[in-house]
């Protein structure tokens, strides 16, 4: 029998990916699916790619039938997950939030980088971080888990072996990253207009962006020093994907071997993380829960480079959410969550 | 227990897309997967998307091998699978052809379309045509199985309904459709080049493309006349995707009514055609089996509009050869074929 | 000494397109560039790209000013000219209007097709359709030109010398065609959301296009004939670029040398339009004036074909509107007019 | 009276932007247009957006009629530029080399990065290096000057004036960088697919770029220190454009003022460089000579962000060649180069 869940938030480009994902779930069955714009309206009619849909409207948000399922994804924009995902938490029901809501456990750092305060603090630090490669165990205990970001996701997985290998110095890191265009959300406007964006490629809030203390936050844990990361990331015109080129000068006694070994030999057994043999390209991983990873070390100038590659909506958003979800359920990881890239 | 599948030139972009597919179809195991450029080369390794076969070599192609199977895919280039084909129809192995090979019943059109002779005509006609909404039965009871090319699957999942209910006078459909670049294969060549493709649009073959007497001997035999149609393909700067845009004069006594009504009565049961509220859009089938037809009375011209949107590797080959082998094997129809596009 | 020349609705994507060419136009001077929205604003903030114009705000409409200058090119929505429009025509001032206001002489045609009256319907008729290939002589002559439409430009141009020479049926002319999203305009809305648009294609307003009696009106010209079409556009994701594939029965006596030889001999002096030996593709005319057309007979079905290809902001708006203005200054026809597309 | 110039190897794509470009030079004329690959075949056959090239063929190479031009543009791959550019400067023809083969005056470089030894070393070092903003009065004064590469354009443009006001640490400096796939060039190769670089992006040639030793080059020029940079070019799903994001170091008593004061004073009467308000995009750049640079100071961090966005085509190639060519010739610096970009 297939355990009961909710979208909250079900008409976003991430609630409709976590839709498109549970339809052919075969542990978990979407009973819930909301969305305060569309209430009423067939969920096919809004998303008519979601077939298996058809005839179903999205529901009202109630909250006394969110509580009585077995986990809640919470899929809404940053600030607006606060309130509700405090209320289930508290509740007891076992919730997993996509926004940046719960993910940093520094209440200082919330209003730093979102310029206002957080209306839950006291929650702050005791949703686990989910980021299944790091935090399994964590995850696997906890009613509340706030799903990372998507340039966190992959600068991290890039990132991590190296930085809990002391292979690079923490404090000179450098994240460029780029990323598909479905990541600036669903709502129109003129920066995400076909016509600026096609053939188009630019930096955006080189200094600012919100993910920034999400890295930091990670890395300092990882390191144990205070990291702090310049993090310059762009948009490139297509839907989906999310590449992070990391670059770091190497620490002393590192080498190319022991880079690529440390890659290696951390995700040897991940089910969703692929060393790949060449730089990894983001188009390989579209539409799936796969990240695929490279590092190299260039000798010349004593750095290290590592880059990662996912789909902000596959494993930088829905497709970690269900791999958090099938932890906190009890359920195999890897159920019902594709890991084959839809390619060409 | 799964049954036991190949797929013959599995590193094609069909064959690629079939080996995505049946990696989690819990019917079937695709246990050979062959490749005469790549045989012995790792399959991920040549499609990283492919993470689930990492490991697993390219196949040889061998025919004892082949003949012990429960079902054979040949995703093989036109004029390539003519002698296998043959030879595994002879040897009682169940087939699905995805190549032109085996569409045509009328041993005189395969060499004027394709300017070459046919070297198994004997076997031309003996083979069922492969649209499960046209011939379900047929190709539950045939051991061969020629599957429809992508243009063919839309214009004729557009058009059946109004032709066989004598809506429209066959004898005037003009067809102008639009495919993105993976119908062209994987073969690297100017035409394909991204600067040259992007940002553009042509016709192509505008008088001479192979899927014209597929397309019309699947009408005549609808209507039970000789038709003989103009169609006029394009290609649109995407990767996949398929739309044909479908014009004929109204037959007398047929109106919007009628032809709102037949698209809808024809496939209200249909598990992978679903009938739009508007004109479709490619987007929305990417990945999928689906296909979203429409059609409209024009009044004022006295003709009729009918649209179909596919994905032309889903619907358009792999999703619709796995859809045929289901039917073939005894299998539930939709068993593992996704319905769902992957949107946006 | 440099003619004097104004834009009006300069921040929408023809205007700027108007700016762009008029900046180094030798014979023109854009004293004047207008905008609603953005009217003190430095013209350079809003468009990166006219660094040309950088420290230059725009305007706001001032009639006087106007009404001084020895050409006003008017870039607004459709609707939006008809006062304007009037006023300027009426105060003798040389107009070039982009929309569709002017177009159409039938006054019983505009609220037919724009579902609002015409509030200046005696200017009706009274503006040259500035279509420089079929009425250059009176272009010449006029103080006020309807520069046509996008879709219009290309399907006549296809069309023309083959309505004109009796090859083919006019009532039996189906012309579908398909543009790139900037014929959209600027504004934002989930229609040109890039993550919606890219890697989709389709059909819109399949049975009531607004520039479908603008085609219309021009065939009848030429055949003399009450001319109606079927008129089926697309959305194609690239940002310019727009094609016009045209089908129609071939006329008794007519064949494919005939068919060829009108297209060569209709275009062999005008400068813009090329003949091109095989089916044209948008992206050679990108940022340019020029038109490639082609056209064979489809002996086996007895149809024609004929396709043309422009730059919808280019021969299809902006461009074409600066050889209308150079024709009615009195200027060398192709002053100042890109004929080169940027490729790739 | 124009000038008369020459394109060797004008059917590649810098070859086909220079025609385009010269075609409407009020300066100089293109009087020869080699192509080993297409001699003798009409210019606009090849490139149909030529339009003005109609009824002209391809030139075979004449070393007697380059001689005899004011100057010649060699658009040869990296390597085939060698010989011929060594001849013509022996000859005392002006040449702009838009190759690598001369850009490098360390002659152990070039072996070092090409792996290769340069056939004509004795003239390495004696070319300038075609960057006006860094070079004008030596390139006024040089009949051989090496047109700079795409990427070396973009990173100098933005590095150069913070490591002339000596801002940043030139040891410290990482430049990511990402181009449209024009910059790969014409030839067709699996790498250049339409259907796997569209919804794509990767990085390539991470440690091993050949444009690499040219930035390190200028910048220790400018430096006067040895510089060694890491630079991580990427690939972009557009045909043309190019981004630079360089990270550096601030350097002591450097600050947000300082940086953004180094911008605005070095470029304030360049014509062709715009010191942008926000971080600059490709598209506003397309099909110009225009490059768009942006600095900023990240206190939190102490590193500064400089981006820089150009077209490659313009003026990281054919524009900024004609630019050198302008200067060599005595003709004034803009004459005939297109300042604005073509957008949307």
């Amino acid at each position: 029998m297939s355990l009961r869940v909710g979208v909250v938030g079900a008409s976003g480009y991430t609630g409709a990916e976590l839709l498109r994902l549970l339809a052919v779930h075969p542990g978990v069955e979407p009973v819930v699916a909301t969305s305060r714009e569309f209430a009423g309206r067939d969920i096919a009619s809004v998303y008519p790619n979601l077939t298996l849909y058809a005839g179903r409207p999205y529901d009202e948000l109630d909250m006394d039938k969110l509580t009585a399922l077995d986990l809640v994804f919470l899929a809404l924009p940053h600030g607006a997950s606060m309130e509700l995902g405090a209320k289930l938490a508290a509740a007891g029901t076992r919730v997993v939030d996509l926004s940046a809501d719960f993910r940093l456990s520094d209440p200082d750092a919330y209003p730093q980088w979102f310029g206002a305060a957080h209306t839950a603090p006291e929650w702050l630090g005791k949703w686990a971080y989910g980021l299944p490669e790091l935090h399994r165990e964590e995850i696997k205990g906890h009613q509340a888990v706030a799903n990372p970001g998507c340039y966190p996701t992959a600068a991290l997985l890039a990132l991590a072996p190296l930085v809990a290998e002391n292979l690079i110095e923490p404090e000179t890191i450098v994240v460029t990253a780029a990323s598909g265009v479905s990541g600036a959300g669903r709502n129109a406007n003129p920066g995400v207009h076909f016509s600026h964006v096609d053939a188009n490629y630019k930096a955006y809030t080189p200094t600012g962006h919100k993910h920034t203390p999400e890295i930091e936050q990670e890395l300092s844990r990882l390191s144990g020093t205070d990291v702090r990361i310049t993090f310059v990331p762009h948009l490139v015109p297509m839907a989906r994907g999310l590449l992070a080129t990391c670059v770091a000068q190497m620490a002393d006694g590192a080498g190319a071997e022991q880079v690529a070994g440390a890659m290696t030999a951390r995700y040897a057994s991940e089910p969703f993380v692929r060393v790949s043999a060449s730089p990894p390209e983001t188009k390989y991983t579209a539409g799936s829960n796969s990240c695929h990873v490279w590092a190299t070390a260039e000798e010349r100038t004593g750095r290290v480079i590592a880059i990662a590659a996912i789909d902000n909506l596959g494993k930088g958003a829905a497709g970690q959410a269900i791999q958090n979800a099938n932890l906190m359920l009890g359920l195999p990881e890897t159920l019902g969550i594709p890991a084959e890239g839809v390619y060409p």
